[in-house]
């Protein structure tokens, strides 16, 4: 861990990392090599996980019951399953001291946020995130402190008003000092997105992967390769993501298989400039897409 | 370019590269740096690209004429478009020298194979070639001396008789030498897999571009990234390759599309444990490939 301090004084005293896996790992250790913070500290199920978290330099301290070091954190960044983060949310808020600021990371917004909605006590605020920056791999051993640098970050507030709104400033300064860009969107814009860049993906990648018999991967390259890399993601986890964005998910399937079958007519009809008409219009959003990214 | 020979003397004497693109290029320069070979002869179009391929050191001389150069070369390996490949095949024969050998390196074989069976002079072989190894680049800049180490590559005769013995020899060494691992198939079991591990991630990665509106891309991240990275490829070329192995891309399609609808309801009936297993089905193909390739 390389601790230089951005500024004179760090951001928050305390962070909290509820869930310190790939993502709340990175969180960590990114905080820790900015300067973000004093302290990390960790929150999990298994004592000896956690314990190799704290010698491998990832986290600073752990408990396995929040509410013992929950009232020494000013920031709590929940990096649970998605479909465990509002029983996290909560649980944390109520031994929180006032003025604390939840996040998560999830993938999907507009559950999570709404679902909380009324449910904290009022001198809490709980403002999603969702860094959008990941691996198929998992487990604070494949943490990295610079897993965010370049990435967007989408900070997801219901609405900008009182305390919202020195929330929202904490927030985009914390993830900007972990290397983020962020950007500000309702929670619903946000999932209506990710069901095409990001749930959409994964659903084709492993759709792709399963249309593969076994005997034909010897015959199978780069392509089949990048294609299908985040199919090797964790299935629980992933079946949780979709689930809790279905109906956008639904939409993007749909929107997906018309312009497979575009593609598939093209084909069976052998129409050459179709086919080329067609290839050319995805070659343009994905050379966009590198122009603007990579 | 480190002309280091494998062995005393070079496996031909000069090799014929015919299209001198990134897989031509490749060849080139791999044969080169391997020592396989005295020369390597390029034939195109365009003059000043050929001369620029010269001055990059891919080539050591070229003809825009094949027939003024094709009667020094034992070897030559056609590396045009699946399109033009017979009519290339032909062209080259005639004034080829006796026991020649041709190959191509198509992403599709049956097509290829079957057209010119028979109308190819009797002291004349050609036997199919496809390495697995590729770039969304093209061009002889793009192209790599060490593009098919560790790479398989598939040689298909028709039929294992007389000269197609010492043919099938040749070519074996020869991919060898440039790193590749090589299978032996017959021309349309060979279609057949590539439909699935080729044909079809490129279809999928397309589509998948394609559905992604161009103000999203700010959100789309690495998923989106790897899976769509296959779609910058040349669409001529890749609907030449897509049309010329119609009927496996479409079964292709079709059984990926019974896959997807899957996973459609799984999502659509919020069935927790199928979209678990399907997934995790994903999932195991995509470990064992990875297990086996990466």
């Amino acid at each position: 861990m390389d601790g230089s301090q951005q500024h004179g004084k760090p951001l928050v005293d305390n962070v909290l990392i509820v869930g310190v896996g790939l993502i709340g790992g990175s969180i960590a250790k990114a905080a820790m090599a900015n300067g973000v913070c004093n302290r990390v500290i960790g929150i999990g199920r298994c004592n000896d996980r956690l314990g190799q978290a704290v010698d491998a330099g990832v986290i600073h301290e752990y408990s396995t019951n929040v509410k013992d070091v929950v009232a020494r954190c000013s920031l709590i960044v929940i990096c649970t399953p998605v479909d465990q983060i509002v029983e996290d949310v909560i649980r944390a808020a109520q031994h929180a001291s006032v003025e604390t600021v939840i996040t998560d990371v999830g993938s999907v917004k507009e559950k999570i946020c709404s679902e909380l909605e009324g449910r904290l006590p009022e001198s809490i605020t709980f403002i999603g995130s969702h860094p959008l920056a990941g691996s198929e791999k998992s487990g604070f051993e494949a943490a990295e402190h610079d897993l965010f640098v370049g990435r967007t970050t989408v900070v997801t507030p219901l609405e900008e008003s009182g305390s919202q709104e020195s929330a929202i400033d904490l927030l985009t300064s914390f993830w900007e000092q972990l290397g983020s860009v962020v950007i500000q969107m309702n929670p619903a814009d946000h999932d209506q997105a990710l069901g095409f860049t990001s749930h959409l993906p994964h659903l084709v990648a492993s759709a792709l992967a399963s249309s593969v018999s076994p005997d034909l991967l010897p015959l199978a390259a780069t392509g089949f390769q990048d294609t299908t890399r985040i199919a090797a993601g964790d299935p629980t986890l992933w079946a949780g993501i979709l689930e809790s964005n279905r109906e956008q998910v639904l939409q993007a399937i749909d929107e997906f298989q018309l312009h497979l079958q575009q593609f598939r007519q093209a084909i069976n009809e052998c129409d050459t400039e179709m086919l080329i008409r067609l290839l050319s219009e995805a070659k343009t959003i994905r050379d966009a897409f590198a122009q603007s990214s990579e």
